[in-house]
This record gives C-alpha cells, structure tokens and sequence, in this order.
C-alpha cells in the first residue's frame, strides 16, 4: 500500500467548484491504487475574514481564542472535501488536528509540532478510506486548539507524511512549481524541475513566497522529497529533494528579489571593540530580525555602521537607533528606504568558482551600483537601489544563463 | 459559589455588536459574584449558510461531514464571545463540546446527549473564568463530532446546568418570554410569569417554537427551573418550573395554532377489526408522524376515518394511504390543505371541569365549525378550517380572559 499526502492551499480550494475538482485529483489517484492522506487549507478568503471578525470585536485578542476561532477555517474545507469526495462514490472521512492527533507545544498562533499519533490515519487507510486532515492546527495536551502559523498546512503536510511514512508528498498551489525567478519580472523565466532543500531554504529567506521555511527544514530533517505543483492542471511541478538525488547540474538555480527591507546608517561610530555588539542586542531583543550588516573601514577612530530590516519594522528600529546613537555617541543615522536585495541561489556555487564576479558583472553592465553585499554558502545578495531591481534581476538571470 | 448558566441563541450573537452586548450581560452576571456557564449558537445566519455551502456540493453529504462542518459555526461563536469579555477585562475561555466532555451517541445531526464531564469547566469557574460553551455538538468515544439536532444549544444549557449542578439557567432568545398566545394573532396576549414543565412541553408539541421539547423534557427530569428571557433588554421573562412551584392559579396558560398540518379522510372504511391498525401501522413505518385521529360511529358496516399529518409530509401519506385504501377495499381518499389546530393547554383543566365546553361555547359564538377534536390531560385541540384560524385563537384568548 503506497501512501501519498496532498496539500491544497487556499486558493486550490476557494469555492465549491475548485474543491470538486480537489476531489476529483484525489479521486484520480486513489483509482491507481494510492492511499491518499489529503491535508486541506481554509477556502480563499475565510481565515483573513474570520481575522477581521475579531478585529471588530477587539484590537488585542488572547491568543487561545484566535486560534479556536482561526480552526474553523480548515475544518470547514476538510468536511467539504469529504462531502465532495463521498459525492463522486469514494469513502472519506475528515479530521480536524485534535481528532488526528497532532499534538503542539502551547505556542498558540505559532504552535510546534511535537508529535503526531498517526493510528487513527493508518487504520482508516487499512480500511480503504480518503483521510483528510485540516491544515494549520494542532492541540496541545491539555486539549486548547492551536495553529501553526505562516505556512502551516505545508507544515502540517510534510509532519504527516513523516508520521505515516509516506511515499511521497505533493504541494499543490496557484503556480506551476519553483522559477528561476518570478516570471512577472522576467518572461523568460523557468521553471526547475527539481531543487535541493537548501536552495529552497535559501530562496524562501530571501523572498521565494511559494514555501514557508519551516516545512522545508521538516522536510530536509526527514528526507521527505516534495513535488511542488499547480491545482490548475496536470504538469509535473518542482521536485525539493535533497542534493544527492539531484540529476541537473546546474551552478545557479534560482535569482530572487525583496524589496521589503530598509536599511539604517549609523554615521560616525566610535570604533571601539562592543559597539556593534551594544547595537544589534538592543535592536535584536526587541524582536527586530537585522539582516545584512555592512561596517566601513576605519576613518580617524570612526566608522558607519549599515544594517538591513523587514520594511515593516523601520519606525521602530529607527526610534530605537536614535536613542542608541546618543548613548554611544555617534554623529547620527541614516535611513534608506528605497533598497532592493537581489540574490543568487545555488548549490553548485560551492564547487564552482568566479560566481561572484560573474554577479557584480551583469550588475556593472548594466550600471548598476552595489551598496552592499552578503553572501552565504550558496547564495550571495547585492543591496542596490530599489528602482533599479527589476532591470537587475533580469541582468543576472541572463548572465547565468537561467531562461528557456 | 453561585453558579448560572446562560444560553444565547443565534439572533442574540447575529455580529459583533450584539456579541459585545451578551458580553456585557455575562460581564454583570460576574460581577454580582456569580460563576458564570455561557453556552452560545452560532452566529445569524452562520448555520444556514454552511447548509447551503454544503448544497453546492451534494445533495446527500453524509451525516457525520456535515456535523464536522456545521459545529464551526458555534466554534466561532465562542470565541467572540471570549475575546469581548476579554476586552472588558475579565478573563474568559471558550470550549467545544469535545473538550469540554459532552459526550453523545453516534446518531449524526440529532446526537443524544449521553454523559458531561464537567471537571474542567468547574476547574476553570473555580480559577475565576467565565466558562463560554459552543452550543448544539457534542463528541463520540471515537472522538468524532455530532450535532444535537433542531434546539439543540438549549439542550447544551439545561445539560451542562445539570453537571454542574447550576443554581439558575436563562435562556435568551429574541422573544421576552413565553405569551399566553402568539402576540402577532392577538395584541392582548400577556407574558406569562411562570409555566410548568408540563404545559411548555404540550405547547411545543402543538406549535409554539420558543423552545424545542427535548430540552424542556431533560429540565423536567432534572428539575432545573429555566428562564426565557430577551437579550435585548433586562426584563424578567418566563420561569418554567415544576407544578408545585407555580404560584399563580390559572386554568389555561396558553393557545396555540398551527397550520402546518394536512387532513386525510378515508372514506367508506369496511368497519372491521384491524382496518384502523392496518392503515396506521403503514403510515408510520414510514416515519409519518399522524396526530389527531377521528373515526366515525359506523354505518351499515361501513366507517369514515380521518387523521392529521404534517403538511410536509402530505405527498408520501397520500400516496401510502391511496395504496393502503385499495388492499383494504375502502371506498377512497379526502385530502384537505386548509386546516388549522387552535389548542388551549394548561394544569388546571385537571382540576376545573367545563374547560371544554367552555372552549366550544367561544368557536361557536364566532360560528366557527369543528371538525375534529382531541385532548390530553392538559390539553384541547379543536381542528377548524384555517380561514378561521386567526379569530378562533382570538376568541378563546378572550373567553378564557388571557388577555392583559
């Protein structure tokens, strides 16, 4: 009995019509023989309108209570499902995250899975049954329902296909698979046929939006391949696996853009040992994720001190700058707005050489000046001006060769 | 410790407006220093309308997807209704019937209440909560979702008043309690005080809809006075209690009408042992629910036999009793549409002779003619042609000085 997972996000299952064509894919496979665990998120817009709901009720709602109000999104969808599965002549049977165990720590709006009792699953597979599971939530053990957070049916998904040891795992969203870029930006973009968890993982912190990174770091954790893939037709999607059973040799997998950071300049910095340390502990205790982080050389016992941060977190981070500024006694801050990152993704970076050069050289051709750069194992960001990230992304999409 | 039980039906929950008010009801509760046990419906239209999702799905969704799906819209309910008591700062927490231990049968859509495991709710009233309770579910031992049914959150309240061994449980609704007749039909028609049991369950099953009769029957059984009251203001409403603790004497409590039943008269009936058991054992192996039955004194070996029915159900009783009248060789089949039920119930007719007559005298005077007429021990219905329906309610609610 081979056993595979499904997700569905909330587009795939938006409405009526979208979910009988779920139920008719489920149907399709579970014909070939497959066992079929199917993990459902809420329809389109339900869990933004619940969302709103409590917002007419309170600005500040405890979070047990958001999260046994968000649930009901996805236990709508699983029961849906199940209708539409049971309509075409096929036996399903729905389960929210208590009932098929799926046991979180009590982060409520962001909960953990700590462990999954799949019997209940397994015996109504033995029993020839479509399991449908609600996305996004768990139970603690006390019984109070929680959720997962940002991407949490993907999460749910891949913990449930560890859970049950299945052979395989299937993503289905609103797009294709996995680009070598976002092709609104870039026509001539293509789609991967496979990618390793890394670059993935790597794509995702830099601005991939298809998948969150905690299923991902599950899935690698695991083993677990994924195949990404569109709920709008047949074609074969993007493959996540990990690097060994990757056939393609490809330098460079994918190119990304966010321009969703800002960046702050503390001018003037008395270049004594601790004070980048002073900074980035009182901007990181107040939960501000810094990024790339730039020191110039040394001028005359000063420096500057760059940082990126999430777009969002700009009039907090500059607040607090300010006042750390005065406290160590630099000449003043900066704040730059209209930045873009673009980044290179690529496991074959690792084992070849110039990648670098070859980045800041379709930038330079195309005049593009670098404020500052970053790079990690398998990625390397440039900093540039934010009107200029689209021309860029192209520039160092075709340099590398990426396109059909 | 005091403790009440209050349950807020689906208009006193219809947006956040009015969940803000019920918060501010159970908020003044607390404060007087009682414990306080709030079951809620789900909100407006919620219900209906995952109905109606469902519909666009299959016209035969299977019993135990549609309890998955219908139990969200209480789930939503109860926590709004947390987080607007937690605005006005007092602490609060919301529970499905699964985690709050209401167990019930495995019969889907009208689940029998089989047991409540109150221990955590009287944990969380003794640590100072406000208990909020999602109405109308339950949970079988293999952990799978039910619904109670038609009033099925007044059967959450009177339940959970039992395990709790609640010292008062209220029941809001959109009406101010229960009227000695419908106050649309005659103006006069005052609130009554009190009602017992008894009285409230014949007036359930004769058509008034303030309350459904399995939550009244658990009441009786468990002797918990319940108070009907309005969510709209705070007004005293109606206690209905046990016989004893009436204070007032009145001989008739109430008159009631329904026009929702059809009668069927089978004419030239051979007047021989077992015909009436032939036809009605028929009629409700069907799952027909045949009420008043009349047969006529027989003539020349022949009978007439009439009986009402749900008008709902009109097309399959004609059909069976068409059949049936062939096989038993009657002379053929009268249906009439245009019937109406005016009852008078109340404890005291068992004690004050000349109820009946005195119900006929008031028909009569208006000349209003009565076709069928049974009782029960604190009960009278007189079955007339419905055009007259309107003006016999108002005569007997005056003749028996009901009025204000």
């Amino acid at each position: 009995m081979k056993i595979m997972v499904q997700k569905f996000g909330g587009s795939s299952v938006a409405n009526p019509e979208r979910i009988k064509l779920v139920a008719e894919r489920v149907v399709s496979y579970r014909k070939k023989g497959w066992s079929m665990v199917v993990v459902v998120s809420a329809l389109g817009d339900t869990t933004d309108e619940l969302i709103a709901l409590a917002g007419q009720i309170t600005d500040d709602p405890p979070a047990r209570e958001m999260d046994m109000l968000l649930s009901t999104g996805e236990q709508i969808s699983v029961a849906l499902l199940a209708m539409a599965i049971a309509e075409l002549g096929y036996r399903a049977i729905s389960f929210t995250g208590a009932q098929v165990g799926i046991k979180t720590d009590k982060t409520h709006t962001k909960a953990k899975i700590i462990d999954i009792d799949a019997n209940r699953i397994k015996n109504e597979l033995g029993g020839g049954k479509v399991v449908i599971v609600a996305g996004f939530q768990g139970v603690t053990e006390d019984q109070d329902i929680t959720t997962l957070g940002r991407g949490g049916s993907d999460l749910t998904a891949v913990a449930l296909a560890k859970a049950v040891s299945a052979d395989a795992c299937e993503i289905y969203t609103d797009v294709e698979g996995i680009y070598t870029t976002d092709p609104r930006i870039v026509t001539e973009a293509r789609k991967l046929k496979a990618i390793t968890y890394d670059e993935m993982l790597e794509m995702a912190s830099l601005g991939a939006q298809v998948m969150q990174a905690r299923s991902i770091e599950v899935a690698k954790k695991f083993d677990i391949p994924l195949h990404v893939r569109s709920s709008f037709n047949y074609n074969d999607g993007t493959l996540i696996l990990k690097e060994a059973d990757i056939m393609e040799d490809f330098v460079i997998s994918g190119v990304t853009l966010n321009k969703n950071e800002a960046k702050i300049t503390v001018c003037d910095v008395p270049d004594m040992p601790g004070i980048a340390a002073k900074i980035f502990k009182e901007v990181s205790k107040s939960g501000i994720n810094v990024d790339t982080i730039v020191q110039n050389v040394s001028r005359k016992g000063y420096t500057d001190l760059s940082f990126t941060i999430p777009l969002g977190d700009l009039a907090k981070a500059k607040s607090l700058t300010e006042k750390i500024t005065k406290f160590i006694k630099a000449g003043g801050i900066l704040v730059d707005k209209d930045i873009a990152r673009v980044s290179i993704v690529g496991v074959g970076m690792k084992t070849h050489p110039g990648v670098a050069a070859k980045m800041f050289e379709a930038l330079a051709q195309k005049s593009i000046n670098i404020s500052m750069i970053t790079t990690s194992e398998i990625s390397i960001s440039c900093i540039i001006n934010k009107k200029n990230a689209e021309k860029a992304v192209r520039a160092v999409h075709a340099k590398f060769g990426l396109g059909k």
